[in-house]
Order: C-alpha cells, then sequence, then structure tokens
C-alpha cells in the first residue's frame, strides 16, 4: 500500500498540516519543524513551496480553510428546504464537528485571527477578507430570502460571530451547550426578520 | 516624582503586563522575558511571585480579567434603567474600547482561550469558569426581568458568543461594524425573550 506522502503532493500535505496545527495549537505555538514533521515532508520543501516562510503558509492556510467553509455554508444552506433550515443545520454540523474532534478542530480562522489582529498585518487582512467573504455570502442568501440588503448584512454578521463566539465558548467548555444556544438565536433573528418583510 | 515601579506592587506589575502581551498578542507568542521588561521587574521575581511560571501567570491573568469584566458587566446594567439599555450599553462601551485602544485590548479571555483549549487543560478550565461566571451573571439578571431561567441562560450563551464573536470580527476587520450588528442583535434577542414572558 502507497504512503500518503506518495498519494498527495508535498505542498498539500503542508498546508493540510499547518491547517491542524493552526487551528488546534494556535499560530505562535506552532513551529515549522512540527508542521514539516506532520506533513512528512523535508524541511527544504517547505522554503520552496513557501518562500515566505511562516507568514505566507498562515495566510494560505487561512485563505483555504476560508474557501472551505464558504463551500461547506452553500452546500449546507442549498440542501436545506428554507434560509431558517439552512442556518439551523450549519449550526447543528458546527456543533458534530466540535463533538467528532473532541474540541479541536473548530474554525479554521478564530484561533489564528484573535493571536495576530495586532502584530500580523498580512494575516489580520487575509482573516479580515475571510470573514468578510463569509458574510457576503449569508447576506446574498438572506437578501435572496426577502430581507432587505441592510437588515441582511447586519444579521449576516451577528451569525458569523454567534458561530465564531459559540466555538470560543463549546471549546473552552467542552460542551456543545454553548454552540447549541448561538444556534437558536441565530434561527430566531433569521426568523424575526423575516417575518418583518 | 516616583517611578510607577515604586507605586504598584512588583505581583500586581507583573499581572498587568502579561494581561496587556496575552490580549494584545497571544498566550504563546508572549515570552517571561517580555513580560518582566514590559512590567520593569526583575526576572527572579516572576518565578517567586508565580513559582508555577507561565502557565499559574496565565491563570491568574485569565481570573483577573474575567472578574474585572464580570464588575464592568454588572456596574453597567446597574446604571442603566433596564436590562435592554443595559445590553446596548455593554456592547456600545465594547465598540468604545476597540476604537480607544486601536483595535488591540479587546476581551481579556479570548485570545488566550481560542490557543490553548486543546493544549493546557488547566487553563481551559479556566477560560471556562470564567465565561461561565458571565453566563451566570447574565442569566441572572435576564431572569431577574421575568424570563424563565431556562431561556434566560440560553440567552446569556448567546449574549456572551455574540460580545466575543463581535470582539474577534471587529479586530480582523479593525472596524466596529460587526460589534454593533452583534449588539444590536444582542438587544433585539432580548427584547423578544422579555415580549414572550
Amino acid at each position: 500500500m502507497p504512503a500518503v506522502s506518495d498519494l498527495v503532493p508535498t505542498r498539500e500535505r503542508i498546508l493540510n498540516a499547518g491547517a491542524v496545527l493552526f487551528r488546534r495549537q494556535g499560530y505562535a505555538a506552532t513551529g515549522l519543524k512540527q508542521v514539516v514533521a506532520e506533513a512528512d515532508a523535508p524541511f527544504g520543501s517547505l522554503y520552496y513551496h513557501f518562500p515566505q516562510g511562516k507568514e505566507q503558509l498562515g495566510e494560505e492556510v487561512l485563505r483555504a480553510g476560508g474557501a472551505f467553509f464558504l463551500v461547506l455554508y452553500e452546500q449546507i444552506v442549498d440542501a436545506a428546504p428554507d434560509v431558517v433550515t439552512g442556518v439551523r443545520d450549519f449550526f447543528a454540523g458546527a456543533a458534530e464537528t466540535l463533538v467528532a474532534t473532541d474540541y479541536a478542530d473548530a474554525c479554521p480562522i478564530a484561533t489564528v485571527a484573535g493571536e495576530i489582529a495586532s502584530t500580523h498585518e498580512s494575516l489580520r487582512r487575509t482573516a479580515s477578507d475571510v470573514f468578510e467573504s463569509w458574510a457576503a455570502a449569508a447576506t446574498d442568501r438572506f437578501a435572496a430570502a426577502g430581507i432587505r440588503r441592510g437588515p441582511a448584512r447586519k444579521l449576516a454578521l451577528a451569525v458569523v460571530a454567534l458561530i465564531e463566539g459559540g466555538f470560543l465558548l463549546s471549546r473552552a467548555a467542552r460542551s456543545t451547550e454553548p454552540m447549541d444556544a448561538s444556534g437558536q438565536a441565530a434561527v430566531a433573528l433569521v426568523r424575526a426578520a423575516l417575518e418583518a418583510v
């Protein structure tokens, strides 16, 4: 049986390892040696694929994680019969992920975003771009359901804040109770906005 | 004029310096040498006051920050004519703090809590205790306003999630827009819960 390192390209293995480590233990605590060891890659390959080093790896991990979550969100909402159900299903999926990963693998952006907001300007901009892409996608969905764009934008930001706050509180408590409460609050907010249409 | 180091006890200066650095740049990125330099304290004094080192300093910073925010919350809610106004004022104060500190000094717990949730069990428990103390205080306030304890607890968790998510998104965006939207959502949720009484 071929090893994983023979099947997945080195660059992708490094990105995946970086994503897992940044998400679980943060940006500063993760050393590049640990990333290449986890990726089963030679150390030199990191600088070959990411010439600007750790900050470039961080940016690409944030962008890839942000894009992955956006696709996941779109898929869940597309599969739901309506926007309220879509929001409920998304939070339920977040709670399931927390349990399935023993509260380790939460949002691919949050842990890093908190650490670097005041210290690494390029990473801050990348995290901001990702959050903005989520808010824009949710705004479009809410607007398509009939909510005016102004209120839809505020609603979208609140829903993203609820999912991020839910991840943080649920990881700290090792309980899905905060994520469940956040999901119920998000559903109530979306429902109220639809009723006001 | 006497120096600050003559007026504030060493232990307190170390705690304050740790709080500022952990909040701005995270737990892992903060070295103990940087803490004592910022505190204008001799290196040995850190281990004299915090024999278990960085993890003990982290725990005490989280506890002190958590207690400070809890007092602030109680003061703001006490000064407000009703619970809805109290929640609105608290989020407005959070937005003002973000602007006044150039988006650096946000929640004293959040940055550290995300980093250490899966790697430092004692710090995770401390962060969880702090979040729980906030949720319990908010639950009591909502219950005192007539909301049943079950819904009051869920509402409290959602409000804490909104403030934490609001801090994260606002720091990334360097804009109070997410915190403002989170505050409006929190006010709407509290109002709806009161109307259901």
